[in-house]
C-alpha cells in the first residue's frame, strides 16, 4: 500500500494523519514548532528549552521541518553570519494542532502549566 | 527541571504539549487512537490497518494508552473470552487534536486522502 511522498520518503498510507506523523510524529518535532511559535529563532535559544533537547536531535528536526516546508531557514537581519529559523505559512497553520494538544494536556494531565501565548 | 508524572514516569517539563507527547508522541499511538475513533475494537482489527503496525508495538501502545486513561480494555459483550479496546472520555476528547492534524495534512501534503468520519 505504500507510496513515496513528495520528498521521496516512504509513506505508510495516504491517511493525512499518518502522513503528517511521518514528518512530525516524534517526541521532539512538535516542541521545536512550539518554541518557534513562541518567537524563538536562534539555534541556541531552541537548545535552551527545559525539555533538554540534544543539539544533534535539534539539528536533525530543524532539517526535516525545513525540508517539508514547515520551517524557513534565513539569514539573521541584524547579524548576517547567524541563521534564524522561522515558521512558514504551513508551519503556522500547524500551530492549530498544537493548541488542540495543549488544551487536551491542560484538561487531562495533572500538574501541567498553562501554555504561554503563541506570538502570531 | 523534571518532575515525575502521575504514572511515576519521568516528565521532561510541565508544558502540556510535552506531557501529552510523553504519552502519545510517537509514529504509532495516534494511529491507534484514530482507528479506535473509527470504531475498531479488536486487536486483530487494529493490526490490519494499512500502515502495518507490528503486533508487539500495538500491544505496547495499547498498554500505554490504557495506563494513561485514554483507552479502556473491556470484555467483549458478545464473546466474553475476547477483549475489546475503546476510547475513554479523555480518549474521545483527544480526537479533536487528531482532527486538527488530519486537516493540516489534507491542506498541506500532496496526495493524502480525506479522513473517514470519526464515529462518535
Amino acid at each position: 500500500h505504500n507510496t513515496k511522498s513528495a520528498s521521496g520518503e516512504q509513506r505508510r498510507s495516504d491517511c493525512p494523519i499518518a502522513c503528517t506523523l511521518d514528518i512530525v510524529g516524534d517526541r521532539w518535532s512538535l516542541l521545536v514548532i512550539r518554541d518557534l511559535a513562541r518567537g524563538k529563532q536562534h539555534f541556541d535559544e531552541l537548545l535552551e528549552s527545559p525539555e533538554g533537547i540534544a543539539s544533534n536531535i535539534l539539528s536533525d528536526r530543524l532539517r526535516t521541518l525545513t525540508r517539508h516546508g514547515l520551517v524557513k531557514r534565513e539569514k539573521c537581519e541584524t547579524d548576517g553570519r547567524r541563521l534564524v529559523y522561522r515558521l512558514s505559512k504551513a508551519g503556522w497553520d500547524f500551530a492549530d494542532s498544537l493548541t488542540a494538544i495543549a488544551s487536551w494536556g491542560l484538561r487531562n494531565l495533572e500538574k501541567t502549566a498553562a501554555f504561554p501565548d503563541i506570538r502570531r
